[in-house]
């Protein structure tokens, strides 16, 4: 059955009913003009909103119905990371195509409720339209922060130490391996046999369904290990940029100590590429970069012993310098490449909601 | 210049520029991952989202930008009010066609701004996305409510009084006059005599430029005047319909009562309709319906006292049998058509979202 043979409320009955029952802190629900939510004693509420377009952000051909409900909430999860705060509430507004088979949006649906579940997060309303277009997936997520314990782009100092989570240019590789923009050799299907260079399930599962690291950015405000963070939605180029102008600040980075992810490195190198600029460049890994005071490192043991995992790993400096914007690969100082700009790069479908 | 030549975060500084500078409760506005707002003591939140489509909900052809901005936070602005909640704090996002000239993206903002001042509303956040399809304005409202004076769509009861505010059918009518689909001499530019039946400005305006009962919902849940209220966006006999279901009551109409919009009357008889049923059908108009207890007239009288404007008008009453569904005219009864459903009316322009 389609979407367009179904009805708005027909649809929507049948997503609710895949939703768990919201916990007693939301004494209204979806299914109303608007959904109501008690307060949480002495914290303040965060929200933010990002959306996923399809073939912009996700093509059918490589993401299932799941993989998008869940990256949907993922991107939004992400942000949350980013200011130190707990998620609590969702709420979704779909923009269906009418040919749309219904079993797909319920596939959808599951993936986004199944990261919800992971992460406390009730979808407590939202909203479904009809479109002549490609879908569109918005989703607005709140949450809690305690006072003084967030974190914004705007906190880093020269001298503070750079640190990223995780690995970098998984998910930009997962992506040219997905859909074949890396070498049109390598596209779905076409069968390459396995070994250095080949497609990668860590790379393409980075792609498909970032873990947002929600954990690590509430432990690192909680603890005050870091001044300053920002996640890796449009690519560790551009949130070093938008760190460093925020708080009037140049970074120089050092490219040997960056943590790219080992199948996107041998999938670059396999094709004479450069696998430091495209993981500094390549967006969606969704893991955070902090500021971390020199003198921070107990703060930053504190918080590294309640959330030991993803690693963290220290890839640079803030300097004084506003201006300076510099990649040191072994001495050798190169200008910061630019980042992703989602009118700028059309058609690659690596450009990311900010 | 066009939106892709300018790239996001230029685009999104321009747009960012526009807008006042938020209250001391907003502790991070736009331009970090996330937005921060203090909770309002003794309050609780309530959050709701929709979203405008372009060919679906509004088209450029008869909608200026500014005209879509202010619809866009509109029909959120009049889902608070049905919860007879104040709203505070709201999140944009915009699915942007690059093709757009960044002129047009600025006027939404300034149509969405205007209405937010008015309405004592914040932008908070927001994003920007690149589309190959339509335009999609996805917008987020956050407010507050005191504990046990929010209306919601399940509160009527047998015997209750079915009230509406202002005035019906104006919306569908000034969509009709806009668009020329209710009969296509009367199209744009097709330069009809005035008159009787003629092209009218206070329908297109409700079209255009609905204004949402923001503090009409506030005043009735303040002073516990109604049991439970819906706003018309899918129009009287979709919410009739919805506030029956949930509240587990019939209702029965008096056609005779029904306050249509003159201009909207005298167009539907001029070319051979039937106001009663286009104005029952017809959604948009983004008014008010509220169940009132019999022997609540005290309180009502309290909350007219302080929001005297739009008039409201006693138009039936909720009845035991919930399969009941009447509209009884001058003694003849007729079932209650049906509502607008978003996808099985393709191409009508006048679907709402929910």
């Amino acid at each position: 059955m389609k979407v367009k043979d179904l009805g708005e409320h027909a649809l929507l009955a049948r997503l609710l009913a895949r939703l768990p029952r919201p916990p007693a802190t939301v004494l209204v629900g979806p299914g109303d003009d608007a959904a109501i939510v008690t307060h949480v004693r002495n914290q303040h509420l965060v929200v933010t909103t990002d959306s996923l377009v399809e073939e912009i952000h996700f093509s059918r051909r490589y993401f299932a119905p799941a993989d998008i409900g869940h990256k949907a909430l993922a991107v939004n999860l992400s942000d949350m990371a980013a200011m130190g705060a707990s998620p609590r509430w969702a709420l979704l507004s779909l923009v269906l195509p009418g040919s749309w088979p219904v079993s797909d949006v319920e596939g959808l649906m599951d993936g986004l409720a199944e990261l919800a579940r992971l992460h406390g997060t009730s979808v407590v309303g939202g909203n479904i339209t009809r479109t002549n277009g490609p879908l569109v997936v918005d989703v607005t997520l709140g949450g809690d922060v305690r006072p003084r314990r967030w974190l914004t782009r705007g906190g880093a100092r020269p001298g503070d130490s750079i640190y990223v989570s995780g690995t970098l240019g998984g998910a930009r590789a997962g992506l040219e391996m997905l859909s074949g923009t890396g070498n049109p050799s390598t596209a779905l299907g076409a069968g390459r046999e396995p070994g250095a260079g080949s497609r990668d399930l860590v790379c393409e599962t980075r792609q498909r369904r970032p873990e947002p690291r929600v954990r690590l950015g509430r432990a690192m405000a909680g603890a005050r290990a870091a001044r300053a963070a920002m996640d890796l939605s449009d690519g560790l180029a551009d949130a070093l940029r938008q760190v460093a102008a925020a708080s009037g600040c140049g970074v120089r980075i050092d490219a040997a100590t960056l943590p790219i992810e080992p199948g996107a490195a041998r999938w670059w190198q396999a094709r004479g590429g450069d696998p430091v600029r495209s993981a500094v460049v390549g967006g969606e890994d969704y893991e955070l970069l902090f500021a971390v005071p020199t003198r921070g490192a107990g703060k930053l043991r504190n918080a590294r012993r309640h959330v030991a995992d993803p690693p963290i790993t220290k890839i640079g400096v803030f300097t004084k310098d506003p201006g300076e914007l510099v990649l040191d690969r072994s001495g050798e100082l190169e200008p910061l490449p630019m980042g992703y700009e989602h009118f700028r790069e059309p058609g690659t479908g690596s450009s990311e909601p900010s």
